[in-house]
């Protein structure tokens, strides 16, 4: 029995485990031990037995853990035992390359409306979605009972879709926008930011780099 | 006078820093406080101020930091004072999209040469580049001084190009694919992968979740 609430940090590391014990699953492999996760993970197995003792003590010595229910479990934890509906904002090319990964999000977890503020791409589809006007966002997010948005409009839209996301009761948003939102608290948000994850790539070019003042 | 290296989360939130000063800097804005940046990037200005101090104690009580002389130390230390060349490995879709951000990820980054397997893009352009055939990636590597490469490619590609990039001596990988790739320890990787980060905001999606333990 533990009343602990689950790291941000782990939380995270469970659609990584998830994805590979499914491709274990797949394979019709019935166990797996830590090593082997973190092996194929690039993980700690210490680090990853802890994860998955926040989820109960199931895995047993020699033996590794049950796949099928490790993947039970782990979905149980993350809300994927229920339809998970998305919607996404903003048709551009980087929200129609998100929906082509849809086959990715499966786990039943869908994008199933797509919006934009551009005249000309309402009515057309992406992927077999028809493209919504912007402004039918707050009354489908209601309607389709959505609960997760995907922010890839210019980023000085963003807020504004935000705003119309939280106003229709969104639980979440993925914000792809490279700028900053800000969002009730018990509105969760994540910055997937590949400009910023691009750009701190950089720091770690030169090999034992020292900070400037020790440059001299 | 400091010698510890900078943590991995500061070095990601450098960029943002950046951005927001860059903003400020076009804006005119000579001088921002802690509290202003905490602000607008919606982290705590103690945080901020510790951050910052990494690079020398250069904010004033009661003026705050200078805009122009913060911008060029975060620039020294993520090496945005030189040209850094990236590679796009898989011009489909995500590729695309992100040619497309290519105009914000200026500060001495851009995205130079772009590979794709597909016989049917070789010599088609992306934004102003030319799509090269995979098999010319090493020499182009080589030849352009290319010291990042961004994986797009589907998840059963993605280890092949990355050992191509690591031969050919690129020193930071960023990976799209929804996949783990190994590379040796002198090269930097990021995982990019959205599905995780999406699939993760389920956690959060019911408020005062417990753990399925305390459910009963």
């Amino acid at each position: 029995m533990k009343s602990e609430k689950i790291s941000d940090a782990v939380v995270r590391r469970l659609p990584v485990y998830l994805r590979f014990l499914n491709e274990l699953s797949h394979r019709e492999v019935l166990t797996v031990s830590s090593q082997e996760l973190g092996q194929k993970l690039d993980l700690n197995p210490a680090q990853i037995r802890k994860d998955l003792a926040y989820f109960g003590d199931f895995g047993r010595k020699g033996i590794g853990y049950d796949v099928s229910y490790l993947i039970e479990k782990i979905r149980q934890i993350l809300n994927l035992d229920q339809q998970i509906n998305v919607a996404l904002v903003g048709a551009g090319n980087l929200g129609q390359a998100l929906s082509n990964y849809n086959t990715y999000v499966k786990d039943n977890m869908r994008i199933i409306a797509v919006f934009d503020a551009n005249p000309d791409k309402i009515g057309k589809k992406v992927k077999d979605i028809t493209i919504q006007p912007i402004e039918e966002l707050e009354q489908t997010v209601r309607d389709k009972h959505i609960q997760i948005g995907i922010i890839t409009v210019p980023d000085v839209e963003a807020q504004r879709v935000a705003d119309q996301l939280v106003a229709a009761g969104i639980g979440a948003i993925l914000n792809f926008a490279p700028t900053i939102i800000k969002v009730p608290s018990d509105v969760r948000i994540h910055a997937a930011d590949f400009t910023t994850d691009l750009i701190s790539l950089a720091y770690y070019l030169q090999s034992g780099k020292e900070l400037p003042e020790n440059e001299s």
